[in-house]
């Protein structure tokens, strides 16, 4: 659930789940409160981004990087330019774009520095809403946490 | 690509990123080609048993637990009796699984215990061809590599 002009205000459902083995040794709990309410940052930043019309500003969540990857039905967009372009074909002015809600995120911890995010996101838009689910794959780089790799799933919900 | 009857064959793209924090002091490079090779097998033997027409086997690839996840555009799909139920319901039989093709796996560690998974999947099939991208995400578990997370999408290929 998403407060539309305040931000972002979501149920978190926050799991950390344990290892077989190889940090057997390490606390594994320290710091996935700190790295979910990071997390949660990003995306917060990203939806007021989003709403600002500012497609470069959402982008900054991503990894700057040529290994960026982006997959959905028409297959896997590559790297920080591409995922760029994408954003901006399908999405040429804040008609198209919209009001942007995220919905139901679940953050899970993979170790302490990588993270899986499961949610809904919906677009309330004049020529028609749209919306879905996607799966993000979060690192903690030296510039914060960032999106590695985003599948998501599109689907009209208006006419 | 995949030779159909002698298993998975395809070019395995390995990427261990590094991590900006956490790990400094560990060697991250250790046993990441042992966990591609294994996360490999899972993914091979899934194929071998989808192309048996065996769904039971294919789905032992998935973790076992309540917490499994399968998100694609029809939304998420919750729990591995959640997961099995769905693929039993869309492949009732041999005509609707087809033969699986699983190609251009990309598998990117994240951290020695998860890993991220890019690849294609195609199912060649009398009543029409499907295929499409998936994202997936493995743990390593005391039962070893399994599928925690799968986000797969769809094209029909063939009418």
């Amino acid at each position: 659930m998403l407060a539309r002009t305040t931000g972002l205000s979501v149920l978190l459902i926050v799991a950390f789940l344990g290892f077989g083995a190889g940090y057997a040794g390490q606390d594994k709990n320290s710091g996935h409160d700190e790295a979910s309410e990071a997390i949660t940052a990003v995306l917060t930043a990203q939806q007021g981004a989003w709403n600002r019309g500012d497609i470069t500003t959402f982008l900054e969540g991503y990894w700057k990087s040529p290994e960026l990857t982006f997959s959905g039905p028409n297959g896997i967009v590559r790297g920080y330019d591409g995922v760029l372009e994408r954003y901006q074909k399908s999405y040429p002015n804040m008609q198209a774009m919209g009001e942007l809600q995220f919905s139901g995120l679940e953050i899970r911890m993979l170790g302490s520095d990588a993270a899986l995010v499961l949610g809904h996101w919906q677009l309330t838009r004049k020529v028609g809403d749209v919306g879905g689910v996607f799966t993000l794959v979060l690192k903690r780089l030296p510039e914060g946490w960032r999106i590695i790799h985003d599948h998501t799933s599109t689907q009209k919900l208006t006419p």
